[in-house]
């Protein structure tokens, strides 16, 4: 299957990743998150080739997450922004890199170090709460249930029972 | 550049992608998070090649992300479960999940819903909050400071200065 047919696939994180899910789309999109704007620091701090930093940003301006404006009229240059769709992919970035920094880094040299400066103003490691009743989730926490058009996507894949209906995710039990 | 050499920066994101950067490893996990266990389970919700799911399922055992344990003797079966190191990527696939069905899904028929199982029991859409005063946090909410070896990194890439020192991510300053 095409990626860009999965786009259209009823799943939530199919069609993010179609957006999303490439490793130097990403590296851009962190770059956004610390500041960056201009194409040249793009490529610089992605280490990315020209042509790749080229085609992330101009896809990801056509998709919504970013946008482009001209900052400069002699000679005309351009910045790119995060837009609000594109801003509320910190979640992402940041459990992605709180992940790497747990299970690949050097605890005594994090590569980041996160400040809550509109709050407390203390060094933070987000944690996932629920919704409802503000306790932290981890995987056993959390049921999935499937949509219908999900499921009937997911039942016309496999007959295997244990991909339908009502499941736990983990796969820690027997 | 190339992502054998990102792997080695000292941004854990850029680590973290160097393993699961990737839209089909990304949606192998999503198979896991969802029970998935076996080879022709994720080759089939996927709807990756079997030479890409094969591929992918020995990179996350190699890496430690997804362990393979045999199930059965005659023939020999193997099935793939998420290790603790894969298990904590749950926040990252929760709030990709969240974000691809709020910027992209149709509101009146969500694919999955997640349900606090262990706690409240009620339909939950986790949110982020600071883990020293429990507010819920977004991007302008959090500054990033780079610790020393990932500033000089940057440092040798550029000469840009707000690529340096403490920034405030979301671009949204003049």
């Amino acid at each position: 299957m095409r990626w860009s047919d999965i786009g259209h696939s009823a799943c939530s994180v199919a069609r993010a990743l179609a957006i999303v899910g490439d490793r130097w789309t990403l590296l851009v999109l962190r770059e956004a998150f610390f500041g960056i704007r201009r194409y040249e620091d793009f490529q610089r701090l992605t280490q990315a080739s020209p042509r790749i930093v080229a085609d992330r940003l101009a896809k990801l301006v056509a998709e919504g997450v970013m946008e482009k404006q001209r900052y400069q009229e002699r000679p005309v240059r351009y910045e790119y922004r995060l837009t609000p769709m594109g801003r509320e992919l910190h979640p992402v970035m940041v459990t992605l890199s709180l992940w790497g920094q747990r299970w690949m880094g050097d605890p005594a040299r994090p590569p980041v170090r996160l400040v809550h400066r509109t709050g407390c103003g203390r060094p933070t490691m987000p944690v996932l709460v629920c919704s409802e009743c503000s306790e932290p989730v981890t995987a056993p926490d959390i049921a999935v249930e499937f949509g219908d058009a999900y499921a009937e996507e997911r039942a016309a894949l496999t007959r295997t029972p244990d991909a339908l209906g009502r499941v736990t995710p983990g796969g820690s039990e027997p």
